[in-house]
C-alpha cells in the first residue's frame, strides 16, 4: 500500500510541477509579456498543460489508484488508515478520473469553441449584439452539457458542472441554501431603498496612484501577506496566482478617480492569498495545497475585503493612515461617513459593482438561468429576455442593453457554467466561519480596531487555510460551524451590518 | 528524407518550446521571484530542462538522424539538396551528438560538483581565500576534462571545451590569432601609459536613476529595440533572455554614482537584443533561431556598446540629449572632453571593468591559464602564482589579492572553460565585420551622426542576424568580411580610435 502510494506520490508531484511551471506562464502572460508574444505563449502554455494532463491520466495512475482501492464509492482507497494518505488519494482519484472520464475529443472541442466563443462575446458585448454571440453560447451549452453527460451526475447534469469548481457540492444543496437567502436580500434591500442614500462622494476625488499603491501595500502587508513568499504587480483584471510552494502572486488595479477599487480589491487578493500561503508545510508541493473549493477560497477573500476591510472598526484604524497619504481629499470625512460611504448599497446592472446586500441576486439570477439552459427549458434565444424579467424580479431593474444584461459577464463564453454559484456560497461561508470565529475570539472590534491581525489569521490559517484540500468544503464547514452550510449567517452578518447604516 | 525532417521538426519544435518554458521561469528567477521560492524554481527548472534533454536525445532522434545520413564527416547529411535542410540537419546533430556522448552519470557528477564550487567560489572570494576553492577546482577541471574525452576532438582537450561555446572553433585557431592580437595590444597600452590621463570625473557625478533609466530606454528604442517584442527590466547582472521567436527580454542595472554602468550596459544587451530579434521568419520558432556561437553573440554587443556607442559621431547626436536630462552635470562637459571620458584607457585587475584596449589581454590571461590547466602543464594549486605572473607579463600589474585576480570570475566554478575565448573573439568578429561594413557603406560616421540607426542595423541584420544558426562563425565570417578571422581589423580598429583620442 504505501509503495503504491509512493510511486503515485512521484508521479503527482511531476504533475504538480508542471502545473507550476504552467502557472509561471501564465502569470507573465497577465503581467510582462511583450504583445506580439501572446500567440507563442500560447503554445508553451498548451504543451505544459497537456504534458500535465497527460502526466495525471497515465495508465499507471488508474493501476496504482485501483490497487489502493480507490473507486466512486470508496474514492480515499479501503486500505489506508493514515487520514492524510486517505485525503491524497481522494484528491488524486478525483482528479483523475474526471480528467479520464472526459474525451479527448470533447476537450478538444471545448478548446476551440471555447476560444471562438470568447472572440465572438467581446465582439457582441462592444457591439451591444447578443445575436453575435447566441450561436457560440448554444454550441458551448451543448458541449458543456455532454461534458456533464461523461463526467457522470446524480439527481441534475448541473451537478458534474458546479462540482467542478466546487468539489461535491451539489445543486439541490445550492437551491436549498439560495432559496433561503433569496427573500431575506430582496427584503433587505427594499427596507435599504426606503432610507435616505449616503454619501459616498468623497470616494470620487483624485487620488494619486503612487499613494494608492504604497498605502495599499502597507495595509495588505499588515494583514499578513508574506512578501518573501510573494509578490504585488499591476493588471488590468486583478487577481491571485500560486506558482509554488512558496510563491503566490496577487495584482491590483488603481483607478486615480475612485479611491475603492484599488485597495479593496487588493485586500480581496490578499484574502486568496493568505489561504494559499496558509497551507500545512506537510502538505506544500504536494497536490492537496489547493483550496479545496472555490467557495472556500472566495470565503477568504470576501471575509477580509467585507467583513474585516469594510468594517467600522477597520477605519477607526487606518482612516488616520489614510489621512496621512492622502489629506485633502479625507481631512474632512468623518470615520462614520466613510464607514457609510464604502458600504453603500445601491441596486446596478452590473455583478462586479454590486455591493453586499444585493451581490447574491445577481448570482442566484445566474443560477437560475445556468439551471434553466442546462435542463433545456431555456433556450438560448430566449436568454435576453429572461434575464430581463428575472432582474427585474430580484433586483427591483433591468438592463437596458445586452452589454449591461446577459453579455456582461466572460464566464459563459468560458464554458464555465456552475461557476456563479461559488461566488454566493464564498459570502455564506464566510459569514459563518467569521460566526464561529466570533464566538471563538470574544470581542473581535477590539483586536480589529488595534489593527493587529494576528489572531484573526492564525483562526483562519489553523481551521481553514492549514488543510488546502485535504477537508473538502463541507467536512470543514462542519468541522469549523458545527453545522451544514446556512443562509442564517450571512442574512444576520448583513442585517446588522445595514440596520446600523441605514438606521432603521 | 523530407518526411523523416518532419518527423525531427516535430521532436525539435517539442524542445525549442520546452526550452522556452525553461527560458520563462529562468527569466523570472532573475527577475521577480519571491526570496523564499528559490529552491522550489530550480525544482521546476530541472524537470523542465531535462524533458528538453529527453526529447532531443531520444532514440528516435537518432534513428531518424541516420536515416537523413547524418555522421560526424557529414552532419548536414546525404540527401538533402535545399541548404536550410542542411543548415537544419548540422544543428540538430551537433546538438544530439553533443548531449549522447555525455553519460549521464557525468552530467550528474558535473552538476553535483559545481553546485559546490560555485557556493565554495562565492565564499572563497569573500574571504580573499584561493584554498577554500581550490579543491573544487581541481574537481571541476577534473570532469570538464572527462567531458572533453566523452565528447572526443581533434588536437586538443581544450577543442571540446571551446567548441561547446563557439562551435567549430579549434585551440589551434584561438592560439593563432590570440598570437598576433596580444603584442599589438600591449604595445598600444604601454604607448597610451605615457600620454598624459584623460580626466572622466564628469561620469562620476550623481545621476539620477530614474532619469538614467529614461534616457537609456530612448536611446535603445533608437537603435532599434523592438518593445513590441521584448522587455526591459533591471537586475543586479545585466543579461538578455529569449523567452520565445517574438520574446527578448534584456536587463540593466543602473548606478547613482557613475554614468557609465546603466547605458552602456544597456547598449551593449541591445546589441545581443537585436541579433536575437533579427532572425529571419523562415528559422523563427526553430532550432536554428539562435546565435551561431557566443563570440558572434559577443561581436554584436560589443560593436553597439564600443564601436557604435562609444564613437564621437554617437555623442555628437546624443550628448545635446544628454544635457537635455542631466543639465547640471553635463552642461559644463563638452564633446571632446565626454568622447575622451568613455574611453579611458587604464590597466585594471578587474576584466569587467576594462577598457577596450586592455579587455583583450585578461582573455589572454584566462585563455593561456585554462590551456594549462586542462593539459596538466599547471596544477590547480599553483594557479595564483601563475595568475600573478601572467598579469605582470601581459596587464603590467598584479593583483594584490585573490578576490582580485584569480577569484574574480564565477565561469571555472560553473565548469564554464573554454567560454573566455569567445569575449575577444566578439571584439575581433565585430571589428573584421565592422570594417566589412564601412566598405559598403561609406561615411559611418555621418549615418550615426545624423542619429538613424536603420541603415546600419539593416546591415547587420541581413549579413548575419537572419541566418541564426544556419552558418557557422566560420562561414558568416568569410562571407561578410571575405577573409578568415583576423586580428588586424582590431589592431586598426583600436590604433586608430586610441591614437587620436590619446594625441600620438
Amino acid at each position: 500500500m504505501q509503495d503504491y502510494i509512493g510511486d503515485l506520490k512521484k508521479i503527482t508531484r511531476d504533475y504538480q510541477l508542471l502545473s507550476e511551471s504552467a502557472a509561471v506562464l501564465a502569470w507573465d502572460q497577465e503581467t510582462y509579456l511583450p504583445p506580439k508574444a501572446v500567440q507563442e505563449r500560447g503554445e508553451q502554455l498548451a504543451q505544459l498543460q497537456s504534458l500535465a494532463h497527460s502526466s495525471l491520466t497515465s495508465p499507471r495512475v488508474g493501476e496504482l489508484l485501483a490497487a489502493c482501492g480507490c473507486g466512486d464509492d470508496t474514492p480515499g482507497g479501503t486500505a489506508g488508515e493514515d487520514p492524510a494518505d486517505v485525503a491524497y488519494l481522494r484528491q488524486v482519484y478525483r482528479a483523475y478520473t474526471r480528467q479520464i472520464r472526459i474525451p479527448s475529443s470533447l476537450i478538444e472541442s471545448l478548446a476551440r469553441s471555447t476560444s471562438a466563443a470568447q472572440a465572438a462575446w467581446a465582439e457582441a458585448r462592444k457591439r451591444d449584439d447578443f445575436s453575435l454571440f447566441q450561436p457560440h453560447l448554444k454550441e458551448v451549452l451543448s458541449l458543456v452539457v455532454e461534458k456533464a453527460q461523461a463526467v457522470g451526475y446524480g439527481d441534475h447534469p448541473y451537478d458534474a458542472l458546479i462540482d467542478e469548481f466546487e468539489p461535491w457540492m451539489t445543486t439541490a444543496e445550492v437551491s436549498r441554501v439560495f432559496k433561503n437567502l433569496e427573500p431575506s436580500l430582496k427584503n433587505l434591500a427594499s427596507r435599504i431603498a426606503e432610507r435616505p442614500q449616503v454619501d459616498d462622494a468623497f470616494l470620487h476625488q483624485s487620488f494619486s496612484i503612487e499613494q494608492q499603491r504604497e498605502f495599499a501595500r502597507r495595509v495588505v502587508q499588515d494583514l499578513g501577506f508574506d512578501l518573501s513568499r510573494g509578490r504585488i504587480d499591476e493588471t488590468a483584471h486583478p487577481f491571485t496566482a500560486t506558482l509554488g510552494a512558496h510563491d503566490v502572486r496577487i495584482t491590483g488595479r488603481f483607478r486615480e478617480d475612485y479611491f475603492g477599487t484599488g485597495l479593496f480589491g487588493l485586500i480581496h487578493e490578499t484574502g486568496h492569498a493568505l489561504y494559499e500561503q496558509g497551507f500545512d508545510r506537510k502538505i506544500l508541493g504536494n497536490i492537496l495545497a489547493t483550496g479545496t473549493s472555490l467557495g472556500i477560497h472566495e470565503s477568504q477573500s470576501r471575509t477580509w475585503e467585507n467583513v474585516v476591510g469594510r468594517s467600522r472598526a477597520f477605519w477607526e484604524h487606518y482612516l488616520p493612515l489614510a489621512r496621512e497619504y492622502f489629506p485633502s481629499q479625507l481631512n474632512k470625512t468623518g470615520l462614520e461617513q466613510f464607514y457609510r460611504g464604502i458600504n453603500k448599497v445601491s441596486p446596478t446592472n452590473i455583478r462586479i459593482d454590486a455591493d453586499e446586500v444585493t451581490y447574491g441576486l445577481h448570482i442566484i439570477l445566474r443560477f437560475r438561468l445556468e439551471l434553466a439552459m442546462v435542463s433545456g427549458e431555456l433556450k438560448v434565444e430566449d436568454l435576453p429576455g429572461a434575464w430581463r424579467e428575472a432582474s427585474r424580479e430580484l433586483l427591483g431593474i433591468e438592463p437596458e442593453t445586452s452589454a449591461e444584461g446577459e453579455l456582461q459577464d466572460i464566464h459563459w463564453s468560458m464554458g464555465a457554467i456552475g461557476y456563479f454559484p461559488t461566488y454566493a456560497l464564498g459570502n455564506l461561508y464566510g459569514a459563518q466561519f467569521w460566526s464561529a470565529f466570533k464566538r471563538k475570539a470574544g470581542d473581535v472590534d477590539t483586536i480589529i480596531r488595534e489593527g493587529d491581525f494576528t489572531s484573526l489569521r492564525n483562526w483562519h490559517r489553523e481551521s481553514i487555510h492549514c488543510h488546502g484540500a485535504s477537508k473538502t468544503a463541507g467536512e470543514l464547514c462542519m468541522e469549523v460551524s458545527g453545522e451544514v452550510l446556512k443562509a442564517e449567517y450571512l442574512q444576520e452578518y448583513l442585517e446588522n451590518k445595514f440596520r446600523s447604516i441605514y438606521t432603521f
